[in-house]
């Protein structure tokens, strides 16, 4: 039989692991300190030693999800080099890595906004509108270069937010798809969505490109069926 | 001063609306049956008469959600006779339109899912498999028949209903766009993550009928360029 582990042999993140995982299962009021430290098989001081509570271990996984939307934030700048399809390619991969690596912390966190203080509050509240603003700003980019389709870009934006952030209901990690994967598949569909139809013909070319691309195309075309079996 | 209502002045629906308010706000922990007297105007015993607990007003409002859902996914022998593009939006917006009109009751049901009975946790999970089923098998109609763009059909239906889902969390009605407003753009945005790119031209065509489309769009550009300030 394994010996309950001390504290020296845990860490926060483990115990916050376990935490999320029992919150999900039974809600915050469904789980006790002492189910936190049976799950782990640790004794009740070792979580203790880390978290003086529940409400404790929900603000950490607060600070947690907020601080790394705030950084994916921060780091937006980077995307003002690339044209919008790219852009907003990277910011979904971003966005949709973040969920799937957070899911249930995700959840918990959406749940149990009514537990919060009011600054943990207003600090997740700030830092959604963070990532709306960044995926409804791209989306205007797009619009105005006619890369995109004429959309509401703060609408777009949180359908394709929406797209991302339900991951964390239905992802498996057991299941057929890889996380890597399921990015990607997220990053098409949602450039897809947006994307002006017939793509590589942009709106404002006006007749004379549109012409110019349709006879390379034509061109190769007519290459090819040289070869077709009839 | 109003006069404390009794119970044969409040219907279930709106005890049930009350509710649903405080236990987003508040948790269901957070929530007493006092607090859904006072915020309704009416005394405890009318409440009483119609829920005995808490408990029984989730399970309610499941039943209520899990009721729609049912029906919807019932209904869906109607897009048989649609082309895939028209029945994944009139999916989309039947969907979109059910999340939309109960938000809040949406997400009190996902939050406290772990305090259904195991009975209803197993029908809302039906419920959300039918619904699931319904967008898979109408996103692999449109791949076979070239409507749609080789996707992973569950992923994409699962991308979509979060577009649709996420609604629950984000939707202002008190906000600039109307509901009618919010489903169209959804619709919209939804077809077009998997609607094949160029969609007039089927994928099954072949270069022949690639080329044929292609000259006739050459020709109507050709007749315009004549036209075209230089």
């Amino acid at each position: 039989m394994a010996k309950p582990r001390t504290k020296g042999s845990i860490l926060p993140e483990s115990i916050l692991d376990a935490a999320t995982r029992l919150f999900i299962e039974r809600g915050l009021d469904g789980t006790s300190m002492y189910d936190i430290a049976t799950e782990l098989g640790v004794t009740r001081t070792a979580v203790y030693y880390y978290f003086k509570n529940k409400e404790a271990m929900l603000a950490a996984l607060t600070d947690n999800v907020t601080r790394v939307a705030g950084k994916m934030a921060a780091e937006l700048t980077q995307y003002q080099d690339l044209g919008p399809v790219e852009a907003l390619r990277n910011l979904v991969t971003q966005h949709a890595r973040l969920i799937l690596t957070h899911a249930l912390q995700f959840r918990v966190v959406e749940r149990n906004e009514h537990n919060l203080s009011p600054k943990r509050r207003d600090n997740a509240r700030a830092s959604r509108r963070a990532v709306l603003t960044s995926f409804a700003e791209i989306i205007q980019r797009g619009v105005d270069s006619g890369d995109f389709r004429v959309v509401d870009p703060k609408v777009a934006a949180f359908a394709i937010i929406g797209m991302c952030n339900w991951t964390a209901w239905w992802y498996d990690p057991s299941g057929a798809r890889s996380q890597d994967e399921i990015i990607a598949m997220l990053a098409d569909l949602a450039v897809s969505s947006v994307r002006q139809d017939g793509a590589k013909r942009p709106r404002a070319a006006g007749v004379s490109e549109s012409l110019r691309l349709l006879r390379k195309e034509l061109a190769y075309l007519e290459r090819r069926i040289e070869d077709e079996p009839t």
